[in-house]
């Protein structure tokens, strides 16, 4: 169990009129146990801790979840529930209202009946999540890594002949050769003009030579993510990618330049989006600078212009500025940065840009 | 568009009050579009249709979708459908409360006002996909063929030696190799004991020589799944493991003599629950004979013994009867079907076993 965190989970839950948590959301279920937890809930009062799994799962969550009781739930979740909190007295038991579903609420709510009553609760376990410990940071770092070795070897491949799915589907191939559990996303190969989509799908289109193949990609090494993103040029550079690119380029390096605990994170965004709109794309960037990444692949701190927080030593998030030209082609450089107690280090930094 | 279903799903909304729907659930879009579809959501009125997404799918889904609006939501989503209920005088719109989260729907709720009123409205389009159309079949076909090919792969690798995961690995791979979108699920790979857990989550356990491996495998294939599962021996079969697998095979064989057009499903389960019965293993078969298979793994109909529905032509399912004895080793043989008019054809049936 992730004491550290129950600990805070606590002292969140007792400002919000004492009441106990039922947890569902799985990376929130994950992140409280310190354990990739699969269709299981946790039910947390201010002294115990249980652990409601099923026959699939119950065995292997008995032997190695420590410091909660783990209940095999045979029939209902919700008679289960019901009954855990007449056991312990619960009378307010909170919930995530952007998990929950209308159908699953009003089910539970039935089952609890009078006794106890449901209050929704967002973002408490996703504010925790924010600022990453040593042992998440390990497998962050172990994420990153493969990812930037999936990155290297595409850069080191011929891309012109293949399809983006293609390509796509060997550097997934690869990344689980290192360890990884997969894609923590469906990995995007944008070619030529396709590469000025954000969120293109990756297609059967055959990648051609002289055009710049945008691939952004991550990894899931034990629950944890990454998300990098690099554009690859196969043969000849036009003076304008080679202007955009050094337009984003010069961007993130500023963004990454004035990452800093108890910096603005509004801040970080417009020293990137500063500088592209003084070169004249200010129209082309079109989304926020960057997100948190953990056991999400988003998750907080949102890093964009809208956005109220602020840095935080431990926080982990995307630093992504980019430029799409429609029709034409885009380019977006994405790194994973840390907040240190000195500034920011830059997890992808030994990768080539 | 999938007009045959849309004008069903209008004939089942004219029955319930005559109210509009709002469909956000994945797969239930992606039905009613005959378009595989992302983040992107749909107003069914009685006479309009309204396709809701952001501005990374407007542009394809604008030239791709025919028969209904593309409306571009460029900030709320909340606010969007609020002004279409607006616009189109819609008083009642069901939504679909085993997807739609309590926070969701509260806030579509004050975006809609009093004007317009929720209703829960579960199942109808799940209702709805129960039974394949022809353009269906054509997917799912492909997509049995795919996995039929990696179960046939994996029939001739040499399995002891690597790892439960590499073989994953490599099926996966070669699957999308043959065209397939991905895995339609987690490949089960369950060695020796392993495979006596109907959900074992496939791991870095070397396979030996001399014990069973059970391979559950899909193929998703434009949104379309498959599941199928087989038993492979490396070496030396024993007296138990062929008295088992012969066992579950003529349960097997029993449920698919059994399943047609008109019979309740609960008869199938029977079919083959009382021969496993018979032969002494009942208690080791601990979950249902089948499910439906179409743009979810697990959908209508349901094949158990607690079902109360009947068998429609045009129906798939898988049935996968299977003995698991703990410790020791499990048996699981699961093929899809589909039932015609003239009984229930194999579509997975060209597979040795």
């Amino acid at each position: 169990m992730n004491l550290p965190a129950l600990k805070a989970l606590r002292e969140q839950l007792a400002l919000n009129a004492g009441c106990s948590m039922f947890v569902m959301k799985p990376t929130n279920v994950s992140y409280l146990c310190s354990y990739p937890c699969r269709d299981s809930f946790l039910l947390v009062s201010a002294k115990e801790c249980f652990y409601l799994t099923d026959f699939r799962y119950f065995e292997e969550a008995s032997r190695e979840l420590k410091g909660c009781k783990v209940v095999r739930v045979d029939s209902s979740l919700y008679a289960s529930v019901a009954e855990l909190c007449r056991r312990l007295k619960i009378r307010k038991l909170a919930f995530e209202p952007d998990y929950l579903t209308v159908l699953f609420h009003n089910r539970l709510s039935e089952a609890l009946g009078k006794y106890t009553r449901l209050l929704p609760l967002p973002g408490i376990v996703e504010g925790l999540r924010r600022v990453k410990s040593a042992d998440e940071l390990v497998k962050i770092r172990k994420a990153v890594y493969i990812a930037e070795e999936a990155l290297r070897k595409a850069s080191s491949m011929r891309l012109s002949g293949k399809s983006e799915k293609e390509v796509a589907c060997e550097l997934e191939f690869y990344m689980r050769g290192l360890g990884a559990e997969g894609a923590a996303f469906e990995i995007i190969v944008a070619s030529g003009p396709n590469s000025s989509r954000p969120h293109h799908l990756t297609s059967e289109r055959k990648i051609l030579k002289n055009e710049p193949v945008l691939v952004d990609i991550g990894a899931d090494f034990r629950g944890y993510k990454s998300d990098l993103t690099r554009v690859f040029f196969s043969g000849k550079i036009t003076p304008l990618e080679a202007k955009v690119y050094e337009t984003v380029l010069t961007a993130q390096k500023k963004a990454l330049a004035a990452a800093a605990a108890g910096i603005a994170a509004k801040e970080v965004d417009s020293a990137a989006r500063v500088h592209i709109e003084k070169c004249g794309y200010g129209g082309y960037f079109g989304h926020s600078l960057g997100h948190g990444v953990g056991l999400d692949v988003h998750e907080l701190p949102r890093v964009s212009q809208n956005e109220s927080g602020w840095l935080l030593p431990g926080m982990v998030f995307t630093v992504e500025p980019a430029v799409y030209l429609p029709g034409k082609f885009g380019i977006r450089i994405e790194d994973m940065v840390l907040i240190t107690g000195k500034g920011a280090e830059v997890l992808s930094g030994d990768l080539d840009k």
